[in-house]
């Protein structure tokens, strides 16, 4: 997924604000769903356990820099995943990250139709 | 109500990114609801219905600005603010807001909690 | 300019939160000057000196709104632009900006550059 | 360091996004440089090296939350820090973060300044 770098992104250092990679990261992870043909009433919950990320180059403003996800694990109701930020076919920021299905508050099996979606990343 | 100056809330150019003003004169409006001892059960929302607003100065990185609420007027489902961020006693930027209280996306009069709350403002 | 919203630019009433729409605006703008092929070394900044908007509906988690951009006036040292926000075709966001050219903190002439640019938007 | 959560810090889940809890870590790291009184002329930068994170339960719009900050490990050019988040007493949100201080893009032997302000954390 390609993303321009806007101001909003940029802090007063000059380059991206830290906190704003993980955003894009999750700009990717949130249009395979919203690309895909989901079925509206889902009970559950995809929330964000834990994650760990790397910063190794900046991006500044006008940069299009390109989010890539691979999937690492596939548990009953957790996924790992890692996402790679590239700049000028570099790689600038690594994310790995834990998501839980949860419903009502519990972790619960992904439904099948998240499943496939899976298979498909 | 008092707001420092954070990396997030400035860009590249080095200056507070413009729309975030706008963020901060909504902290002081929540603040009010926050601060005092409303009853939760509530089926309304105060929605923004439209603001103009002028930038006179920029803040920057470590400033504590100051932010100023008014009010304009009250009507019966809606209510102006006048907002003035200062900083070091100038005024940098000022904001007119108007808010429109709705139930079920209806223009309502508002309950009267909240327009005792007003009064205090 | 199409913009998908993200988790990022919604707030806990379900919607999109009011000074994102703001954001969005300044993202087209931007856009335009990405998109040209500008000099880079440009001693002047383009400075917000005022805005106006009305929100009219609002656009929720996973909507792809349209960013339209008309000049309303150009003058020596500012310009002033709608930017009109559409949501499947009807206008739910509207503002009105006014944008200053500064070199050393005084408004001053556009460069040329500017100006052709603009006569393309 | 205490902070309120509002509208902008949420999301449409209703709880707070999962990246702002990485802003309000900064904001603390951030206010022990602005509360101490610091030499403006500084040519080095603390940059994010890397950092991981965990989530353990949600914030909600008006919390007020608390972030503590503790030293784990001091280097020549580089620190690490952990981070808790409290709500009513309990911790919500942990992250380690490592930073390096960089001049002219290469790490760099901290300031005497800057190792007597970490001293006091």
């Amino acid at each position: 997924m390609k993303i321009r770098i806007f101001y909003e992104d940029t802090d007063s250092t000059g380059v991206v604000y830290h906190a704003n990679y993980i955003k894009f990261c999750d700009r990717a992870r949130s249009s395979f769903f919203f690309d895909a043909d989901l079925p509206i009433e889902d009970k559950g919950a995809l929330l964000v356990h834990s994650l760990d990320c790397g910063y190794y180059s900046p991006a500044r403003l006008g940069d299009i820099i390109d989010v890539k996800t691979t999937i690492s694990e596939i548990k009953k109701a957790s996924i790992r995943l890692k996402q790679e930020i590239f700049l000028n076919k570099r790689v600038i920021f690594e994310l790995n990250i834990k998501l839980v299905y949860v419903i009502d508050g519990k972790p619960s099996k992904f439904p099948e139709y998240m499943t496939e979606l899976f298979e498909k990343i």
